[in-house]
């Protein structure tokens, strides 16, 4: 896809799918992070194996946000999910969204997901869905504020 | 993929990839429910263009359950996500569960997610995550004794 220009108060970004040499960058952005400081590494290798995993999968949309300076500010994974329920519904899902603090209360991350739903529909969605830990109170109430509602409970098993 | 056998206290069970002939019965299954019942829809079509989209995308996979007479008692769908964070790690995400109410309480749904980890495990993922209701109170209890944690929100959106 072509670059997606977002121009937040006379602020440029730009949202790209991403490509591989983006992976260090979206590495460095999920560690930033008060829960994800712990659970990253320094390994690159598995980030690359996983990148392809990714890139291969039409239903996968993996995103990469830069400034007008070309820094990596952002990132979120786009999952399309057709479904029998809701009359055949295809769910969007939304996984892995960081933005740098730098970027944050900018606008950025609403523009963002104006765009993430923008491209829901396109593909046939009629729902968007996302989890976030029940300690990111900030994203809970930037995700309200989307409109989104915390109808459901997240559950997770690590193997 | 061959009928995986499920022998429940002398019940016996079997889990099936499904096929574009099972899905009234799957679409019957998902109206039977409390949440599910004014959601659904009379016309087939919808459904068999999603069962479609969902048959030829190899991270899905859509699960018939019938017990020994071959009736159709169950159901859930199971999508693989690669993703860059945890590592790369890749997670198994299970949607649209229902069991017939006749087949409650039986085991079979503790039966069949066993199964499900089993294939999580087998391809690669270390996490699984579902969302449920937070009026399924029933379901919550079952998830939690399977070692699940209501650790995230889940958040959704209708576009």
């Amino acid at each position: 896809m072509a670059t997606i220009p977002l121009d937040i108060d006379g602020h440029r970004f730009g949202i790209d799918r991403a490509v591989e040499a983006d992976v260090p960058a979206l590495v460095g952005l999920l560690a930033d992070d008060v829960l994800g400081a712990g659970r990253e590494s320094l390994d690159l290798a598995p980030y690359l194996a996983a990148f392809r995993e990714i890139d291969r999968d039409p239903n996968q949309l993996l995103v990469t946000v830069r400034d007008a300076d070309g820094a990596v500010v952002g990132t979120l994974q786009l999952t399309l999910i057709p479904g029998l329920a809701r009359q055949g519904a295809t769910r969007l899902q939304v996984e892995a969204v960081r933005l740098a603090s730098s970027a944050r209360g900018s606008g950025l991350g609403s523009a963002l997901f104006a765009w993430a739903h923008g491209y829901a529909r396109e593909h046939g969605a009629t729902l968007v869905q996302l989890t976030t830990d029940k300690t990111r109170t900030d994203a809970h109430r930037f995700y309200e504020t989307l409109g989104y509602r915390a109808s459901h409970e997240g559950y997770k098993l690590h193997l």
